[in-house]
């Protein structure tokens, strides 16, 4: 277990007990408007609810926890001693050493960390400086953090001290180690203390607010599976807008907790956590925050610690839901669902995204199972799908079909269409709709708050993405008669066998079925005769392995004839493979660029 | 009981099989930012939930109901028969209606009608036209009607058949009428029918989206206790965030049902209802529009249409927490609990305010009388008072007190201060917060965006409401170390007695706490001594009047030792007078004017 809460809070970490969480006023700003920006959630939660835990971070050598504001911990599972230390005085000392350090409005400062207090203080410390949060993923090579500084012209970096080798030798700017203790004489404990010493106690009051709503909040780099990561910046405004509707959408209120895991739960440094870094704040839930991959870890804080909302990729919520790191269920679904008073919900990652692409579409396999242990899926972050009252009526796997749509716009955003692609040479292509009758694919599209302010420093890529006044998406899906869509493929996945489109995930969704298939992917391997055929890569059910041991090809002829009761032809499996593991992005997503360079070689 | 719904739809009503839920796009319109519209509200619901009953209108004559958009209604306690009507398609033909009829983008449409589908569809389909809604209070004299629809320079009037007598002979403007039947032949639904005709099926996309979010989108007029009513213009922008807060904070979800009921309860026709006819269609949730006072019908939809939500002024609540309409409690507050699986909220109205200045203090008496019942109050729509942990471990009566906290700033709403206020003739002043102390009296405050644009025609309200770069909300506070404010009293109706500031509200609170007082107001009255001292008018307690009747001078005695008890001699009132009704606005505001007018002729 955990060492216990022991600890001498950091001085600096005291406010002075009259703080006002208010920043300086715009000089003759508006009575009637004030710019939309997320750095509100955390003074108003720190005035609101100054003593509630805002932030725990338990399993690790030294746990912390932090209140939204000033005074004592209360309560928790976790502490045994009173705390003085907190989050919004952290979060301010945060942006005075951003500003001391040179920090000017529109800087970009990087973090590389995992699910930690540093990069949850980074999400509002940065902006409360009015520079841009740039997270960079620690799965990233150095080659590609280099880039990603590179590119970014980040002016100070944030680190974790597990990732420092990321940082390339010799770099120029400022590097703030965090050796994620929270105790006196951490480097970053003491960087924020000089940020505290810098403010002169002038406290928020001296802190400018950011006059502009349209000014850029994080930028996330493309976890690309193929050519160089692009930098998507996001808005105050969408940033603002997306975080109040995420945590409307899902129902989180004031006795929510939210896991926060990194890697095999969504990690914050992945589209800035969807937003949920903020909408937790604004709903003046409690997060968790986990630095490791732990199944029990995971199921522990299910069980024990109130949880109520995770976020993770569906192939992520696979092993959450099946397997504890040695692939042995950690509990029965039973135990589960007996020790929870409400339906815990996770926003699986989906297809039609936030401010630049998500990842890979539930299957409704998937859904089903999650059902099945009382795990209630929601979707986010731009559509979501809305269970309709004739739902009730049918079964659980004909609702998990309908479930695994992408749905419809989310609160907040701006509506989705499913629109015929338009060429890259179009000047200014008017954008048409195809037929809402399930059958015409085209690319999902979608404009409005929520989406990107730009390709950073890429207008090129910016212009395309942005052809035809909407974000083109990517994403090849058809429209149903409801209204929903329903993501067919990305469009570089799509298999062209004998010249009929097979789209990978339909595939996929039917192979998954097959109830001895814990995960699959499929991508398209050359045919002499057909041109294209699908190939299938299989992780086998842990429980349905031994069976199969040493006879993989003749489960292979199985699994096909599964497919051929379901698919059309052209749509089979010529192929299956059955592996141990699938080559995965750090956020889950299955690189199918690495399975074509598999196939490449046969 | 009302008659079953039982019509012939208008076949104007039913909308083409294909309909797009989508305006017409903005020319050249950013990609990553669109208009913050409370419109789109009802577009997505009428794409996502179509099916969903949205209002229910059944104590009437020729009850009706609508879904969010198109098909048969599904089911419902009230319905006999399958309909076929249509609430955004209504929508949709009242925009063009008033297209038709010349309205052009920021016109007014005045709105003169109690809660009802008339009033519903004008929230919707007045901004869908780019016009301003005015509504009218059904309560006014036909002078002050004139007034307005004057002063705002209405272009086009709709009214309820129950109110055209209220509309002067010989105005100029077009005049529709509805009958409130839902029915082919009503006048209503002739214009609407026109409406349709004149769309020339080009549905929503024949509509152009407003491009300015600051356009404006409600003009309420003040039911100014004093002087001439003022013009409050709201923008789109605040509504639609007040719309969003409301539906968070109040946790209202799809299977939320909403109770909007005239005069006793909010009618529509005050402050836009608060956002609610905005807030309920965000949320999915159903509403249930009453259009007259009926306490039974009130405690029937209660206990039998699943309410969950409802708003009223804190004197209204008295009501119908207290007494039917005979004065006779309809169910004992057991019946009430046993029956409702989740507990009800309510938004009571609140001193410090959305656009313009609001209603009057819930007293802590009054809180803990609707808690006993089972009703969990909230505030809005700019403050509320958050519950805090600690709150679990003291008396009802002493949280009560806590609870009549005017409280903190609400979701999506900027910052609430209270600062010594400004002399008219400062040119701009920059305002100081007073200490929180919970003693130093002061002005609450505030800024942001959903503050009114203006005082509609009267820049020099507007200059003066707007010194100092806030909104002055004329009401007086204290603020306290936690950082609640505590409304101490309107500027006007403190109590000047020798010397001293003795607040009415305060007193009213004390006096509230007599177990034989339902209703309190206290108004200064002159004092050869003292200069003024406070009388008060009493409502005593059906249940305890008997045992005063003809004694209400051995009352006035009981309840000023009682005052003694509990207020500094200067606050204790001199006077008291029982009564068997106090002078109300029609929003249940206690007109504190009429009772000095009734001083003065003492």
């Amino acid at each position: 277990m955990t060492a216990p809460f022991v600890f001498d809070p950091t001085p600096a970490s005291i406010p002075p007990a009259d703080t006002v969480y208010r920043l300086k006023e715009i000089p003759n700003g508006p009575v009637n408007s004030h710019p939309l920006n997320p750095l509100d959630f955390i003074l108003r939660a720190a005035q609101i609810y100054p003593d509630k835990v805002a932030l725990v971070h338990p399993n690790v050598d030294y746990p912390v926890q932090y209140t939204f504001a000033v005074w004592y911990v209360l309560h928790s599972m976790y502490v045994l001693h009173q705390l003085k230390d907190i989050r919004a005085q952290r979060i301010q000392n945060l942006a005075y050493a951003l500003i001391r350090a040179g920090i000017k409005p529109g800087d970009r400062v990087a973090v590389i960390a995992p699910n930690s207090p540093l990069i949850a203080d980074a999400h509002h410390g940065v902006i409360a400086a009015r520079a841009i949060l740039t997270p960079i993923n620690t799965r990233l090579k150095p080659s590609e953090v280099a880039y990603i500084l590179e590119h970014s012209g980040s002016s100070l970096i944030l680190v974790d001290h597990e990732y420092t080798n990321l940082i390339p030798a010799g770099i120029k700017v400022p590097i703030v180690v965090s050796k994620d203790t929270g105790r006196v004489g951490d480097p970053y404990e003491t960087f924020l203390d000089e940020g505290r010493r810098f403010s002169e106690e002038k406290s928020w009051g001296g802190l400018v607010a950011e006059p502009d709503e349209h000014a850029g909040a994080v930028l996330c780099y493309t976890s690309g599976t193929t050519g160089r990561p692009k930098g998507v910046l996001t808005t105050l405004r969408g940033s603002y807008l997306a975080g109040v509707a995420n945590a409307f959408e899902c129902q989180m209120h004031r006795d929510s907790t939210y896991l926060c895991k990194r890697y095999r739960i969504l990690p914050m440094f992945h589209a800035a956590g969807w937003t949920f870094p903020w909408s937790n704040v604004f709903a003046f839930a409690k997060q968790i925050t986990l630095r490791t991959v732990n199944y029990s870890q995971i199921w522990d804080h299910f069980l024990h610690s109130g949880v109520t909302h995770y976020c993770g990729a569906p192939t992520v919520q696979v092993k959450a839901n099946q397997q504890t790191n040695d692939n042995k269920p950690l509990i029965s679904s039973t135990d589960w669902r007996g020790k929870r008073s409400t339906s815990t919900q996770t926003a699986t990652e989906r297809d039609c995204c936030n401010r630049e692409k998500a990842g890979a579409a539930p299957t409704a396999h998937l859904i089903a199972e999650l059902e099945k242990i009382g795990i209630k899926p929601t979707y986010g972050p731009f559509t979501r799908n809305y269970d309709q009252p004739h739902w009730a009526n049918i079964s659980l796997e004909e609702r998990a079909r309908f479930m695994a749509r992408q749905g419809q716009a989310f609160a907040t955003a701006f509506g989705v269409r499913v629109v015929y692609p338009p060429t890259d040479d179009e000047k200014n292509p008017i954008l048409r709709d195809v037929p809402r009758d399930g059958k015409t694919v085209g690319e999902i599209v979608t404009k409005g708050n929520i989406v990107m302010k730009e390709y950073f420093r890429d207008p090129e890529a910016t212009r395309k993405a942005f052809l035809g006044g909407h974000f083109r998406s990517g994403d090849l899906a058809v429209w149903h008669p409801d209204g929903t869509i329903a993501v067919v493929d990305r469009s570089k996945d799509i298999i062209i066998s004998g010249g009929e489109n097979a789209s990978s995930l339909a595939i996929e969704q039917e192979l998954a079925s097959h109830p001895h298939v814990l995960e699959v992917s499929v991508v398209a391997r050359p045919h002499l005769k057909w041109g294209e055929r699908p190939m299938a890569f299989v992780i086998l059910h842990p429980q349905h392995a031994k069976k199969w041991a040493g006879r993989h090809h003749e489960f292979g002829n199985d699994l096909k004839e599964h497919a051929r009761a379901r698919l059309p032809g052209f749509a089979c499996p010529e192929w299956v493979e059955v592996v141990p593991e699938l080559p995965k992005t750090s956020t889950g997503k299955i690189l199918k660029t690495e399975l074509r360079k598999v196939v490449a070689k046969l």
